[in-house]
């Protein structure tokens, strides 16, 4: 990576930073975060390169829904139940539909006060990161400073209902997708893909009208889709669910935390059996894969002009173009070189 | 490239089109065109590998400017005094800063209505092609449409000044530089890449007060940048200019037409120099390493993600990613990907 010119050298800011995170202090890890959030890519790989070794033990819990499920505030039962059993926990709310969400999240978590001081809870609210690199490698980086901080569970929570939840079932262990009750709504509330990215149904809200016509509407879903191959290979995200888990439909009240000991459970019963299905490995691989284009997605646009000026090989096919010849025109030539890169490589 | 799953196929809409237009057909010029613009790169690629045979006899004339610089009324006369040499011209107008400048545009053709009916000339604006590519890449597909239909000389005429006189700089054999009469605003008005992309420069509007004093400038200008080491291998605008051609500064009248006789001797003095000097085909091989780069960055930001996931090598690498031991984390992995593909293939 020489010819690209990046640096592997962390700053002493940065470095100082990791190993206060290493010593368990939230402020730092703050700060890393906000390091990844600004510096884009570029800052991330060196955080990321050094801190690596200290990861993959985190649970990353993923959890959608639609708005008015009450899904934040289930989120904070959640984090006080895991609390409560002495796990250390982090939070990352992310909201990529807005880039000025933090006083909305910020409202919705003031009803989390009470965990507010406790110094296993991490909360961090992204909802941007400009054009470097995007989002969605924001968040895969900052899953890691996490992960390397020491927390037991990193959920994940995102707002609305979108391309936001495969990316999340891409980083999750398991994905909590959160329900309202019924409100006449019926089955078309449900987005085509949620049904493949679930592992755990929660109609949240239990108390309310239609929480029962929601769990039944599910069920009914869920019969149908096990009708389903699940595992035709040409679907690469269903390929990733698996027979022997049929996504429990689970009720809940947010507010006073009554069956989230129960979701718990479930949610132990579903990271065991990701582990004796084999599901956790593929899952890990599809995570890494999608890391791994995201990187060289940002790298290879960020550098592909250095790279095709900077070599002498690269003329001998533009020398080609020259000849005005059928064939040779920029589009087959490019088509040429990317053949070669496939051929030789892929 | 039959992982991508291009098709290069050529619809027989297009096709014909392309019939049409090697006939002489301006209206087929125009829809070709247009497929260029709303089809993106996909489309384009399949126009432009049909026609390239066709190419690379066109003369390609850049013309930027100030904006007040007369630059349009000056294009017109440019291009009348070519077609009554008997030139088939077409003019394209570029401005990357507005997707709503047709209207604009338009109100500076009315002043070339004369020409309108002219069948020798083509006149297309262009403002913007999406996110399909861009619209640098979009008006290099543009200029290879106008040079297989038989254009003598293409005008690419932009807006403004800034990035976009680099863009004509890397397709033109010539570019020209307006400057409107200097009003006191001195040197400070000419923008530091202006000089090293301009072949002639033009103060136009030479009956106004202040022409002489711009041209002054402008030669005191050039004075200092001889001094400069233009075949300096480190910069890669400047390595493409030559010792040898000091750009010379004219005076015209764009409304009346004065000068511009000499203006067009002044350019056919740079397109001989250009070939003897060897610059044409530097600049040939620098615009076409341009092309092929947004062709490449293109499709493969399209495709990476496809090409990952569906081979079975790239399994290896994301394996030693879930060792979680230092150096395999995913941007040492990313790095070790892009690097046996820069050293294997570049």
């Amino acid at each position: 990576m020489n010819n690209l010119e990046l640096t592997t050298e962390l700053t002493t800011e940065l470095r100082n930073l990791i190993d206060q995170m290493k010593a368990g202090n939230r402020r730092a890890v703050a700060r890393l975060i906000t390091h990844v959030e600004n510096g884009g890519p570029e800052t991330a790989r060196n955080i990321i390169k050094e801190i690596y070794p200290l990861t993959g033990k985190a649970y990353i819990l993923g959890i959608t829904g639609a708005p008015g499920s009450g899904k934040s505030t289930l989120t904070n039962q959640i984090a006080s139940e895991y609390l409560k059993a002495g796990k250390k926990v982090s939070i990352i709310a992310v909201d990529p539909t807005s880039p000025f969400s933090g006083g909305a999240l910020l409202g919705d978590r003031i009803r989390m006060k009470p965990n507010f001081t406790n110094k296993n809870l991490f909360i961090r609210s992204m909802a941007n990161r400009g054009k470097l690199g995007g989002l969605a490698m924001a968040t895969k980086d900052v899953l890691h400073v996490l992960d390397a901080y020491g927390s037991d569970i990193i959920i994940v929570e995102t707002v609305g209902v979108g391309q936001s939840e495969i990316d999340i079932f891409k980083s999750a262990h398991t994905t909590l997708v959160i329900m309202p009750p019924g409100m006449g709504d019926g089955i078309q509330a449900i987005k085509a893909g949620i049904m493949e990215i679930t592992d755990i149904f929660v109609v949240n809200k239990m108390d309310r009208e239609g929480a029962d016509r929601r769990v039944n509407e599910l069920q009914t879903m869920l019969d149908i889709s096990e009708k389903i191959d699940v595992d035709s290979p040409n679907n690469s995200i269903r390929v990733l669910r698996s027979k022997g888990w049929r996504p429990p439909v689970l009720k809940t009240n947010g507010l006073t935390g009554e069956n989230v000991p129960i979701l718990l459970d479930q949610i132990k019963k579903h990271g065991d059996f990701i582990i004796t299905s084999g599901l956790k490995k593929q899952r890990l691989i599809f995570r890494y894969k999608h890391y791994v284009v995201d990187i060289l997605k940002y790298f290879l646009l960020k550098n592909i002009e250095k790279i095709v000026f900077s070599n002498p090989k690269i003329n001998e096919f533009i020398e080609k173009i020259l000849s005005y010849e059928k064939g040779n025109d920029p589009y087959s030539i490019s088509d040429a070189i990317m053949e070669v890169f496939l051929n030789r490589y892929f």
